[in-house]
């Protein structure tokens, strides 16, 4: 695991964006970033590009969480409630461990245990160990 | 469209990820990001966040292109090729005209032409007029 | 509900395709579907779209659940597991119950209670009455 | 090309859902469906269970134009605009044509050309050839 906290802190775009990793732990990984005005788009809310970099740092966590690397093929994000300021919290779970095609699911919360946004994300095994 | 540019000039994130708003005409947008070492990921190659953020720009040009304010409810975003430097061009195309949820296609592509990644979002338009 | 039922089972492509609704409630619905030589691919497993017909008749019950008319904007759909024969259920749950474009999550399961594939959905919602 | 159809006429279920393949080579491929009563929902339009059918069959089609077996890893499917009779018109394009993880683009037309839903799928390509 922390070789693993070490390959995501050279993550640097989620740096920047003020992503930090929480917890992972096998199937499972947890990330926040504080909205701030540095975030929010021309609409006075956070920006979707920002919650997408948050959830994938969440998603590569988990993929990775295996040992193996895992990159995304893709993802499917949806934006259920816009946020303006505050902490949001991203949990992601590996709800399908394949050995090459894993599924994740990401869950972006508020600071009130809303959601926020979802992010489903199939990723892709190379054959090599990662970490 | 001026009015549509400076409401676009006001995405702080994007602005800060070094999108560029490069042209916008009704139905079609064309914004454009140089990857740099901010802009990458623990794998040494461009951030899905950042590719995102690069796409959801173009986005939301085309969708307000229109003059009435439209949000994203989501999208779907494709990863094909890796970028580690140079220019990304993302061009977006109003696919269909809703009026209430239009569709919307960005093909981003590298400094070679090759795709890098195609989002598809669908967005929701409220009933007011925006630009 | 009772409505609700009538109205589902006024979905001939989906009766064709034997899925039978099997619960209903607001923010949650269950249906099922039988696995036949009828459901298979060239591959000689159940074709993608017969799952994906099973998810979205699980999708339009919850959706509809609160009594306002809503459809399919799209959806997305990973298949994780084949299946050649036996029960495949559906659990459609209401995400996000937003009152113009709800979000709605589709697990479909085998016999054994693995997952088959997941469906997420978000719908738009009328302004009328439906049931 | 023609133990590609060979193989796409053993699909069942698009067979009994009316799906024809018109047309099929490297990189393209064209299905065609027509909408009966027989493939309306509750609604009174074509279920997208049946579109989703057709779209997949084009899927198919293209993407074991190669000639190597590839699966479906999921699919993010849009509809646009309902259709309640006449023929719908399938075409798949492989946008990019990777080895492993092929992406491709279906689009769905009415007979007048109007698009109805689109398509975007990720295959997986397994190691041995299939035809």
């Amino acid at each position: 695991m922390e070789k693993l906290r070490q390959l995501l802190a050279g993550d640097a775009f989620a740096a920047r964006a003020g992503v930090e990793l929480v917890e992972v732990r096998p199937g499972y990984a947890k990330a926040r970033m504080e909205v701030t005005p540095d975030h929010l788009n021309a609409g006075g809310v956070c920006q979707g590009g920002a919650l997408f970099t948050l959830a994938d740092l969440a998603f590569a966590a988990v993929a990775n969480s295996c040992g193996r690397l895992t990159l995304s093929l893709g993802a499917n994000i949806t934006f259920l409630r816009s946020v303006a300021q505050g902490w949001v919290t991203a949990e992601a779970v590996e709800v399908f461990a394949h050995p090459r095609v894993p599924y994740v699911e990401v869950r972006l919360t508020d600071e009130d245990g809303q959601l926020v946004a979802v992010l489903t994300s199939s990723g892709y095994r190379k054959s090599s160990s990662s970490t």
